[in-house]
């Protein structure tokens, strides 16, 4: 116990320490994600397919299944070095609190404006489009905090940035739309009657919030309807995990600086660019039968991708205008619940991490809102942070863990992922505080008119 | 250059670099500040006649104008290092920008959940009043960040407390209030028909949208009145400006460590608790005649109590209960239009810092707002933090610096205190993004008032 003390608050390592490589996990998987489909073929989705809607090195990326290091741009890196290396927290009055035999960290993503970690892929998209001499690129956001990202990417860069947000978060997150502008966006709800998807949508559904689905096919609409712009997406693509490996890589560091193995690594689950990029080089470990960790997806009730929906080609948006992914997913046809708070609203799942899953790497469990929140506030009284909600479905089930240790006397090492600070969730906050909140946990009934959104392949 | 280039961008301490004592600039001061009055007698206030109103501990810090270091205690020095040490950063991004030859530096405060550099003092304080055996804790905050620090180091103490919030912020800034809600604090806008003093002021000034002056009357009766409580404040007193100089330690610490010597040290002040703390062991220096710095105190056009107001008594707060002070005053009658978008509207300033003003140590100037705004969004754009309005006006001011060493081409070192982050303060961003913000200098006729204020002294 003498010697444990040793371990700093704060783990920080030293800007030389950062990784200089981004980590392709794909390179590690024997059985490799299935490709993406060309929604009117069928076909795999060609380069010169994928060009029309993405940046050129980023498709190079998106296709690389074989090269395990991808070398991160100085420019890239300098950005980086503006809030990286970001802090491995061990989490002292949080285990005192629950008095655990447990040891818990946290890899803290939050120490920047954007507020969480998607600013890691957003200045390496926004980097290669300036490279590339695009004038702008478009995208849609969920919570907010990938449009902020990418605003801040593009404003460092000098490129336009257009942001789709989705209408429900547009409209509590008023705040959010402002940094966005700040930082020189333009910010529309969506759906908006400025694209044809959008009007679709909003005919069928005219009193829809939004989803991220929708804003996506908005988003892409307006790309490869302009002269130079292209679509940038914050999750769920191959090179959102790999440009969110930074995050696994500087905690795999950090950690074997103080000779600590972990047990289990947590994280929350929306599109998959958290966990993904989290739990990437400890999963090239057990891939390559190095070591085995438990590694554990947290999603919400409200919206059960991984435990509730289907492995199958699906629609990566509403509109169907994108290419196909097989991954997990409840049906581009799934509504989420506007009655849930956070970012994780979206009907599919990382294609590298569904393939994951179904190979039986990792696994996968859901909570309900209220009392992620209630594992929220215990968190911010004791670990001084206010979580975003999105990350608190990692700290719930970190929490419930550490409680089982206590009870089985385990000395178990747990890290998870604070992808964010909630500063700009105060609306849900409130709910909460005033016991206004509720929860949804949709019927079999709810889930399968997504289901029957599926295309049959 | 290439030597240059080795220091980092964030110059991070490790945390047994910490400080282990506060420095009291006081114990070197030939000519001490003037003692606080009683308001009744005009007597100097004991030790007993301020254990009424403020924990036993801190009196002492508050009166001690001898010991140069007070130990920082164990328990505080844990709660520091959950966000602490605090990063020094090489503005390398913004100095491109401006394509200045001056090398600027800013120490940054807003890595916590408080949003500032307030947290510092707030866990001392809670700390003192646990210690004490106290239920509970009153104060007043502004643009919310005192406040929402205290809350947080009340939740870490399990200690009540309650909040004073003046009415433009509480109206401007509801997240703010749930942010202090989420810690388990109680927030009442002041003036509220809570206390005999706000009712007083409502009926004098019915319309009034609060001032700090105002609130700290309505926290410290609440406290007086009530047994087991004391109330705390987050600016002006002798003994935060002690607790704050951790700022200026590390500050310090991390510049020699890397044998950076600063010509220009630069805080916004409102109450002076991030200026004092900040200049704190560079004034030591200064005062002993080791060396010597430009410090610079920037406050806004709007509420200019260093370089337009009057080095008298004064009542600290609005109701008069508090006792004198002897400052840079506006007087306690002067109500700050609530045009002005930051925090730093008190009418005075800590009776540290007016002294070492009035005896020519450091110097003091006043911005705009409009143009605070401009080098905030700038600051935004390129170093990636969005900063809170007060911290702005340092912003501002080391601009303004950096160009003129471009005109003239000297390699000035720069080093200012980015106080804390703007994610509360979106409302008026939003007014500055739409065009709609506006400035406001007071007439001599506008201060008059206030001067008429002043106590006979």
């Amino acid at each position: 116990m003498a010697e444990e003390k040793k371990i700093p608050y704060k783990i920080y390592l030293t800007e030389d320490e950062m990784p200089r490589d981004w980590y392709n996990v794909r390179a590690d998987m024997v059985k490799k994600p299935a490709p993406l489909l060309n929604p009117a073929t069928h076909q795999p989705m060609t380069a010169e397919e994928l060009a029309g809607v993405f940046c050129e090195e980023l498709v190079q990326q998106e296709l690389d299944n074989e090269h395990p290091l991808i070398p991160i741009p100085e420019e890239i890196r300098n950005f980086y070095k503006m809030y990286r290396p970001s802090p491995l927290v061990r989490a002292y009055c949080l285990e005192e609190k629950l008095q655990t035999p447990a040891k818990i960290y946290y890899k803290f993503e939050g120490n920047n404006t954007s507020g969480s970690h998607k600013l890691n892929s957003a200045i390496a998209q926004a980097y290669y489009a300036k490279k590339q001499g695009l004038k702008g690129v478009t995208t849609e956001t969920g919570a907010g905090q990938w449009g902020t990202a990418l605003s801040m990417a593009c404003a460092y860069f000098g490129l336009d940035c257009k942001v789709y947000m989705v209408k429900v978060s547009y409209e509590q997150k008023p705040f959010r739309r402002e940094v966005m502008r700040t930082y020189g966006a333009s910010v529309t709800p969506s759906p908006s009657m400025t694209t044809e998807v959008g009007k679709k949508i909003l005919a069928e559904h005219p009193g829809t919030t939004g989803s991220l689905g929708c804003a996506i096919s908005e988003a892409v609409e307006d790309a490869v309807s302009h002269e130079g712009y292209r679509y940038v997406l914050g999750s769920v693509l191959n090179q959102v995990l790999l440009h969110q490996s930074i995050i696994g890589l500087e905690t795999k560091i950090a950690l074997d600086k103080y000779g600590i193995k972990p047990d289990m690594i947590i994280g929350c689950a929306g599109g998959g660019s958290n966990l993904g990029g989290l739990i990437s080089p400890f999963m090239g470990e057990k891939l390559r039968g190095e070591a085995d960790y438990d590694i554990v997806a947290v999603e919400p009730a409200s919206c059960p991708s991984l435990t509730r929906g289907r492995y199958a080609y699906d629609f990566c948006d509403t509109g169907m205008v994108c290419p196909l992914a097989k991954m997990y997913t409840l049906g581009s046809g799934f509504i989420p619940s506007a009655n849930h708070a956070g970012g994780l609203r979206y009907h599919g799942m990382s294609p590298v991490l569904s393939e994951l899953y179904d190979q039986g790497l990792m696994r996968a469990i859901s909570v309900e809102q209220t009392s992620v929140f209630e594992a929220a506030t215990e968190f911010a009284r004791c670990e001084g942070i206010l979580p975003a909600p999105e990350s608190s479905h990692a700290i719930r089930a970190a929490i419930d863990e550490a409680i089982r240790c206590k009870e089985t006397g385990e000395e178990k090492t747990i890290v998870f992922g604070l992808t964010g600070t909630g500063y700009f969730d105060m609306v849900a906050y409130e709910k909460f505080n005033n016991g206004e909140m509720t929860d949804y946990i949709p019927t079999d009934a709810d889930l399968q008119p997504g289901f029957d959104s599926l295309p049959k392949i």
